[in-house]
């Protein structure tokens, strides 16, 4: 039983097996399905999963796009017309080459992304001007045949998917569109307590088919960034390519600009790497399937603890607190307030004799332990206002991380440790790949929204403005 | 403009090509993906499917199932354990057989349905009686290399699939689960206002490796049956072939109990099929996307009727009816009444100069073409009223067509029409083939409930009291 405060060493000392070890704990998932890079959804973390879907598809119907649901299968010859797309995903599509025992006439793929199924038929959905700006979502299963170590949440060969898709007039359309998206993607961090960079990419670590690419990166305990949301301009690259054109006021036909915005469960990956510690995750209250555990600390036959506990826990119901209760005869306290940790329900209840006596509840936060006693008449009240406490203290504690952890470099010599290095970059590929091999981490690119910066390039020391992030990534 | 009264005559005249018609027109899904047998689900019709997965995950949850998601390929090695299954899904399993360049090392199939990847893992998850009983489910894309003809949402090759898995510790619990299963379905029903036959397959036509399966079918208006539910007892038939055991109280080592129910979009098929006229489908209120759409019926420049109608469409969403607004400049009111039957929408309130004069609203049902005028002031109670009515009315009205087309048949010369015949049959294989080829139909099996009957069989003339279904199907 952890007390009153929580330790969080093990992720920093052995990060792979401390993730391991948490999720098989927490029952998020189950890693033993026999194919690789493939996890079973267990109810608790399909909850979760199902309650991040549930934010994003609010932000979403909140912008004016409209949820649709496109095939999984697509046929080759839709997948070949745009040349750096195909570059980027031919090696790792899975492909359906027959049907029982007959040879398909035409092989099919999975969905790495949806680009390639979508925007034939864009073609047949947009006439006119009237018909833009087009601003479609969906949340799928996509497959990738990822070469490197899988690994849950982050690295998967079946991932769940959501990728929002839009077509505009014009470029400046497109671009305040990929400003909304980022707006909702820092609503999004805020409501899963991870704190973020926006990079523009460099021009070889973009999407596939894109102009340019914004990553949304988050810091783990390693010290390595991992991308969470892709959101990309892609101009006419595709449109071209799919032929996708609307009939302007002056009845001329103009290819459409497009924007593409992706995430996945990546996100619970970064939350649960961010805020876990030596017992399991922390899951923020905002998202979490089960916000409130009531434990009856009661001996003996006497029910009039639980009893108690059952009239507190219709009352959360009805204020739209997510809760249960343990009331297990069998399983002692202990057991019960350890597997609510291993769970990561961000806030306990105790109701002992005490509690019962005093009409109190002993409230126990979930991230520091803290142990609060207030009237069982301002239950209500008083979680919500710790619910709120919490989600800015988690989401303050990461950003703190995040910014204890770049540091400036001026010299490929200071390069050593596991942090985020800002540096100064001409911007060629030539030095950036430099810069990257000679450190053996990859430029995640430069701030999106910009910064001051005037120094010197780390690879040909010419003066530059520009200032790159460079570190290691999972 | 349909005014007072609704025609549906050209469903039973040319089923297919009214069908078609109208889903085009109503803008739920669009055909035109290049791979046949998948159609893209757009923003209308997902929210219809959206609803419906919705009420069934409220019933599912207040019956103690929890919601997983499990991958979506299986290795051929784990599909090839229960003999049945294989023989009966294995001609229209897709495969997966390489990866960029390479060919796997597995083929890889795509779930036709879950039991074959759910399976090996229960075996883990269950050890001792009080891990049963075991109620899960999930809502997927599965994929049947249909060979017949495909139809939108009724003969799909990517389905949107729901399926329950349940373990018992003995065949009673199943049985009761199975109970449970059909009162759900009753509910999903009525909500849809689809009335059904729950029919107890023939041996021969159960899903491959169950002990026996009760199909709910729709009658359409085509004479002909739609299966829109299956629901399967299994015995111990699989849970032997994947070695699912539990510990009973005496420490012995028994298989367990399972039971399996599916539905599928085939749900919107029927419900389209039934209630839908010559202009569109009627949407049933309970899970219609769009329960009201408010029409300003305004000429000019002046803003006070649609004013007034935004201000009756807040209360309208305040009070939970979901509710639209058409206020286009550039349509005349008569395009709009059409393009709002042609969706479905259940109810259209017409507000123009006499309304907001007499400060009144009028009502138009769809599935009638009634127009009723009532006082603003009872909107919303007026509006609750008539949903309820319409759900009543609509199942009402199905349940009659269903009623007066099931015939009895005592002599194989008198089936001719497309109907349903009831017919006396001894309960053999033989005589069941017998009936089935030389009526061209097939036996669909007897009422789940039992009914007393006494008659001939159809084909031996030995007496018997079993009651067979007999009917064509889609």
């Amino acid at each position: 039983m952890v007390d009153s405060k929580i330790e969080a060493e093990k992720k920093f000392e052995d990060f792979s097996e401390w993730y391991n070890d948490i999720l098989e704990r927490a029952d998020l998932i189950d890693k033993r399905y026999p194919v690789k890079g493939m996890n079973i959804w267990k109810p608790y973390g399909w909850k979760l999963m199902s309650l991040i879907d549930k934010e994003t598809r609010r932000l979403m119907n909140d912008t004016d796009h409209q949820e649709v649901k496109f095939p999984l299968l697509i046929p080759e010859e839709e997948f070949q017309k745009e040349a750096d797309h195909i570059k980027g995903f031919g090696e790792e599509v899975y492909w359906v080459t027959h049907a029982g025992k007959r040879r398909l006439d035409i092989p099919l793929l999975l969905r790495p992304t949806s680009e390639t199924a979508m925007y034939p038929v864009f073609d047949l959905w947009i006439r006119s001007h009237a018909d833009l700006p087009l601003k479609i979502f969906q949340m799928v299963n996509v497959f990738r045949y990822e070469t490197k170590q899988t690994r849950a949440f982050m690295r998967m060969r079946e991932i769940h998917f959501f990728e929002a898709h839009t077509c505009h007039a014009t470029e400046g359309e497109a671009e305040r569109q990929i400003y909304q998206d980022l707006e909702i993607m820092d609503e999004i961090a805020r409501m899963l307590c991870i704190p973020y960079l926006k990079l523009k990419r460099t021009d070889w670590d973009k999407f596939p088919g894109a102009d340019y690419t914004v990553g949304g990166d988050a810091l783990l305990p390693t010290g390595r960034l991992l991308q969470i949301a892709g959101i990309h301009q892609y101009l006419t690259n595709f449109s071209e390519a799919y032929d996708i054109t609307y009939e302007d006021l002056d009845g001329e036909h103009k290819n459409v600009h497009q924007t593409t915005y992706g995430m996945s469960e990546r996100l619970i990956g970064a939350l649960i790497a961010i805020h876990g510690d030596d017992v399991g995750p922390v899951i923020p209250p905002y998202i979490a399937p089960i916000q409130v555990r009531i434990i009856p600390i009661q001996y003996g036959e006497d029910r009039k603890i639980v009893d108690h506990c059952k009239t507190l826990l219709d009352k959360l119901i009805k204020a739209d607190i997510r809760a249960d209760i343990d009331d297990r005869e069998d399983v002692r306290p202990g057991s019960k307030f350890y597997e609510s940790e291993e769970k990561g329900i961000p806030v306990r209840l105790d109701i002992g004799s005490n509690e019962l006596e005093d009409d109190i509840i002993t409230i126990v936060r979930r991230d520091t332990g803290e142990k609060k006693t207030v009237s069982t008449k301002d239950a209500i009240k008083e979680l919500k206002l710790i619910f709120e406490t919490m989600q800015s203290e988690m989401y303050e504690r990461a950003e703190e991380f995040l910014k204890n952890n770049i540091v400036d470099a001026s010299d490929i010599s200071e390069i050593s440790e596991e942090k985020v290095y800002r540096i100064g970059w001409c911007g060629t590929f030539e030095c950036g790949e430099g810069i990257e091999e000679s450190t053996d981490r990859s430029i995640l690119g430069t701030l999106y929204d910009g910064e001051e910066y005037s120094s010197k390039c780390l690879w040909c020391e010419e003066e530059t403005d520009t200032v790159a992030y460079l570190c290691k990534t999972h």
